[in-house]
Order: structure tokens, then C-alpha cells, then sequence
């Protein structure tokens, strides 16, 4: 549960002071977030941390941005999975955590709209893959790599292709909204992408 | 190239006439979509039309609504696909059509923008599913039953999900941004998924 600072091995006087209220700013724009189920205003994310605004302009363009930070702050523990685990185990969760995360918290609603925002705010649209989505992407590639070591993934396996397939059909369904983000669902994509994953069992008949 | 009017088999007094004025105002709205890049007014579609905003709300909620419905018929040609082939290559082409027509023209960002404004507006949301999504799954859909018939597609094969797992990845690049719309990703993404969806051509080792 530490959250990790990418600022923590660069001391540089007042760090800790304006740490806080980094810290303030990004939980105040969650909380408020997850209470109202919306983006908050930059006014209301500055009262709610006791900050003014060109406080929070020093550091983020806009609130949609601290935002899409503080919810990968606060849901961070999601892509946190042990190595311990078989790497299609450690998939499958990872994948249903997300599930779980989109459907049964407002984070869903959140980055749906965070999303949505995205279109017509390309700084918003950078926070969103640099803060959110490639963190996630970062911790299934993780995960794929360990299984081309271990033996068990192909070693040809195309890492972006397959972190698309896994994630892909969970943002499609929160997105449009045209089938449920099932119980089953993180199972089902891991049994659908598996058989082109896995490395070969048998004898090679067919090198190459 | 005919377009498929749901109306055309109830026929009802002054239907021809109203029929073009539908007609005129989906291009309306449709052309000035694809000179513009971006979803139009509804003063703006009345005007190319040369309908009054009354008539237009009188069959629609929002000039967004109009654009869904005129992107299906304009860009219906992209999901006929011929049944003379084989399953797999009839998937693969429908997807590629998918990605060039996101990529290759304003329909991408259109598309984008529409589903970002149908975040917030739930009539569009849903007109966006009708007209857009579900006519592409139901032919996908098809052609996986084609497949179950033909023997080439397992016969417990998930269609839902299936047909998430061709499509999403191409919406997901075009939503996140990630990565980009390459002219091969059609072909891995069928690639990807054809191992768990083919039936098993191998002796019954197994069965069930």
C-alpha cells in the first residue's frame, strides 16, 4: 500500500512541505470525485485542500488532470500482484480487479468521463495514459515477460497486442455499455487469449 | 451500396416525402460532420438541410443523434462482407475495414467525439449502441454462427465475447491513444484469437 512518489529520490529543499500538499490536493480531488461521482472544479478541489488555485495550477493544467493522478494514487493497490503467483493466475486477477474497480466503485463512472474529457484535452488525455492506463499495461507486460523466462509464454509473444486483448473488451463494455462487466468476464478474456499465448507443450513437429 | 431504411416496409401516408427529408438531413448532419471533424449544431444541420430545427427534433434528440444514425448509413458498406468466405478471412477483412475507416477518415475522431458526448447523454449513448455498434456485432456474429454450421468455429463458442475480443482493441487505440491503428493489427488481432475459437481438427482425445 506505499504509494510511490516519483519525486521520492529527488530531496531538494521545502520537498516535504510541498509533498503535503501535493498529497492534499490529489485526496482532495478523489474524494471529492468518488463523493460526487464527477470530475470536481478546481475551485471546489482548492477549498476542500486549503490551497488556492494557482496552487494546484503550478503542478496540473486542470482538475480533470489532478484527477486522473490522485485515482491512480488511490487504486494503485490494483496492479500490485505477486510474483509468486502463475503468471496466467496473476493475468486473470489483475484483469479482475480492474472489473471489479470499473463496475463496483465509482472509478468507473470516473474514468469514463475522465475518458470522455480526453477527447477534446490532449493534456488530459496524456495524465490518463501516463498515470493510469500504462502503469496497469506496465504490470501485465511484467507478468508476460516473467512467463517467456519461466517457459510458459511463447517467446514470440507480441506484449502489446496481448495486454490490448486482455484489457481492451473491459474498457469497451464501460464505455458502450452493450454487455455487463461480469463476474466472469477477466476469466473468460484470459481462457480466450491463452491458446496463442502459451508457449508450445509438444514436441516440436514444426520448428520455427 | 443500398441503403437499409428501417421504415421502408411501413408504408404510411406522405411517407415518401418524409422519407427524403430524413434522408437530406442525416447527410446534413453527416456531411458537415466530415468537412468539419466534429459533431455538428443542430442550427447548423437545419440550415444545410433546409429544414426548420423543429422537424429535426421532431425525429431526434440532439444533432449528435442525427450524426450516429448518419455515420451507420454513410459507412454501411463497411460491414457487408460476402458469405462465399471462409469465416476467419470474412473476421479479419470486417475488422480492417474497421480500423481504416477509424484511421484513415474523419470517422474516427467522429466517432470518438460521440462517444465522449454519450457519456453524458444516455439517449445518445444508446443510438450509438443501435446504430452504430450492434449492426457491426450482429454481422460478426453471424459470420462466427456461419462458422459453427460450417464446422470451422467451435460450437460452444462465446459470440459476445468473441466478438469483443476482435473489435475492442480497435476501439481501445482509438479511445486511449496507446498505440496506433496499423494496417496489420486486424490480422494479429484474429490471429490472437482464432487458436481458442477454431474447432479442434485433431482426433477426440477429449471430448466435451
Amino acid at each position: 500500500m506505499d504509494n510511490v512518489s516519483s519525486n521520492s529520490s529527488s530531496p531538494r529543499a521545502g520537498r516535504p512541505r510541498s509533498e503535503r500538499t501535493r498529497h492534499a490536493i490529489l485526496d482532495a480531488a478523489t474524494d471529492l470525485a468518488l463523493e460526487g461521482g464527477r470530475v470536481p472544479t478546481i475551485d471546489a478541489v482548492a477549498s476542500r485542500a486549503g490551497v488556492s488555485r494557482t496552487t494546484i495550477y503550478k503542478w496540473w493544467p486542470s482538475s480533470a488532470a489532478v484527477l486522473a493522478e490522485g485515482l491512480l494514487d488511490r487504486f494503485h493497490e490494483s496492479i500490485e500482484f505477486d510474483d509468486a503467483l502463475p503468471v496466467r493466475e496473476a493475468l486473470t486477477l489483475q484483469v479482475d480487479a480492474l472489473v471489479t474497480l470499473l463496475r463496483d466503485t465509482p472509478a468507473g463512472q470516473l474514468v469514463r468521463q475522465l475518458l470522455a474529457a480526453a477527447a477534446s484535452d490532449r493534456a488530459l488525455g496524456l495524465a490518463m495514459l501516463e498515470r493510469w492506463l500504462e502503469p496497469r499495461r506496465a504490470t501485465a507486460a511484467h507478468h508476460l515477460e516473467r512467463g517467456v523466462q519461466q517457459g510458459g509464454v511463447r517467446a514470440d509473444v507480441d506484449t502489446t497486442l496481448v495486454v490490448d486483448a486482455l484489457f481492451a473488451p473491459v474498457y469497451h463494455r464501460l464505455v458502450w455499455g452493450h454487455a455487463p462487466l461480469d463476474d466472469n468476464l477477466a476469466r473468460q478474456v484470459c481462457d480466450l487469449v491463452w491458446p496463442a499465448v502459451a508457449a508450445p507443450t509438444t514436441a516440436p513437429t514444426a520448428a520455427s
